[in-house]
């Protein structure tokens, strides 16, 4: 447990900026504030220990977030008919896969790019255009997502946009864009000034958490009343708990694991990039620094 | 936005222990590292400006959490029925009520205590002391929730823990019994050594910020589950958006809206107790320490 620092020490090299020429030492773990260290005041040396950490907590999230998918696959594959792109409630299937793995797993791992140890060395840029890029995949699957379900509900003549399920997907998905092209206009175009760019930096990290555990809970509801919808024969109705509600709600909670540890690594723990005071973030698109 | 500040700085005065000595000068706004600033580098003296900001916060967060619950008795009471504890469908109504009420509202509240300017003076065992009393209330109200739904449930013959919904929900009131018994036995009793506390405490704020997570996606599955249940009437079905649907929908947006502002507070602005070193940490039960 020593990578546990409290929310508030985590990044506490922030308040003094970090010099560009220490990156070197930094990596090879001979700064003072390397990440990686426990307990109280400065960080110690990140340890070949707490990179294997890292890594095995990397393997783990892995794992969990090709369950998420793999899982949803397995649901709509084996207890709801497949997948096809027509219009009927198999074109429906592919709603909670394309969301859980747009707007869950693949979020997840976009939000992280900066957890990387790689990613602490060298310039910032490649790796905000990873960051970006990978974010701008997860919208397009979740779009995808919601053609899935609106064309379904064209075709058999439901309404759109009724449930609450609806209401807090569709505001996560539009907090989602909103958040994107904020993230676009200010921290990769060069336009924006230093002042905005620190202004604005914990907002974009506390609304990036805040997206994720809105596409969380969507996710939970629409499992939740899909089973509900699906599962009302009389023989086994979704109360007596049938193989498939077993596996549909054990995939809603392991989407929800992996949504919290995601938080937990994005938030709370001491893998986060050391800034080089915030030089890098001025480095504009297509545009080498340092 | 100037309270907005990175969460890595937002509590970077922790990385050097504050003297106690040092925080009557605090309060006063004389400190360097004052909250309320922001910005990179050493935090600003505490504004009034700064101050006014956190009570409009208050504010602001005191209304919306008071309208989650007049909200949801609103819709007990005016579409559902109202309240009895007979085991009918009007016990059952107590279960929203007191679940968004313990869960969500008083939960949130009771997280938030150390952010209040009053808790930034003198010793930190009152306010330890007020932090577990109005956790244990948010706790009572839960556990009255569950007995409201478990007893509905008994009288009608409807299986326990079958739907999502109740996984992720018991999950949360799990969580929530294990976080309070930890935090009194580590943070409120005196036998925890110095090293231990340092080691959960940010295990403890994390964890208490999941609970509300996973306490607000526990309500939004619960009130969309219950809308599929009661709106079924031929003439005005839940996808028809009759009124009762509209507001039972709003008052889940709401119950959103009031967490992440909770969870802005808790771990992302400014707004932090400065701790005095590690010294009221040790502060045990039933004895005021400085």
């Amino acid at each position: 447990m020593n990578e546990w620092r409290p929310l508030e020490q985590a990044g506490a090299g922030h308040a003094v900026p970090f010099r560009p020429r220490r990156r070197a030492e930094f990596a090879a773990g001979r700064a003072s504030r390397s990440p990686g260290g426990g307990g109280p005041g400065p960080r110690r040396p990140r340890s070949g220990m707490a990179l294997g950490r890292f890594y095995l907590f990397s393997l783990v999230l892995g794992t969990l977030g090709s369950l998420c998918v793999l899982f949803t696959i397995y649901w709509a594959q084996h207890w709801r008919g497949g997948f096809r792109w027509d219009g009927s409630s198999r074109m429906f299937n592919w709603h909670p896969v394309l969301m859980v793995a747009g707007m869950v797993v693949l979020y997840g791992a976009a939000s992280l790019v900066y957890r990387l140890p790689q990613a602490w060395l060298g310039p910032k840029l490649p790796w905000k255009l990873l960051h970006a890029a990978l974010h701008l995949a997860a919208f397009v699957l979740a779009v995808l997502g919601l053609v899935a379900v609106f064309d379904f509900h064209r075709h058999n003549h439901i309404a759109h946009l009724y449930s609450l399920h609806s209401w807090l997907g569709i505001a996560a998905v539009a907090l989602f864009a909103c958040q994107w092209f904020l993230g676009f206009a200010i921290f990769l175009l060069p336009w924006a000034s230093l002042w905005l760019r620190s202004v604005l930096k914990p907002l974009h990290v506390f609304l990036g958490a805040t997206i994720l555990s809105l596409s969380t809970a969507s996710v939970i509801s629409g499992i939740n009343e899909k089973l509900f919808f699906s599962l009302k024969n009389a023989t086994a109705p979704y109360s007596s708990l049938p193989p498939e509600a077993r596996f549909a709600n054990s995939t809603g909670m392991l989407v929800v694991i992996f949504g919290v540890l995601v938080l937990y690594v994005l938030l709370a723990s001491s893998w986060k990039r050391p800034e080089p005071g915030l030089l890098s973030d001025r480095q504009p698109l297509l545009q080498e620094g340092e």
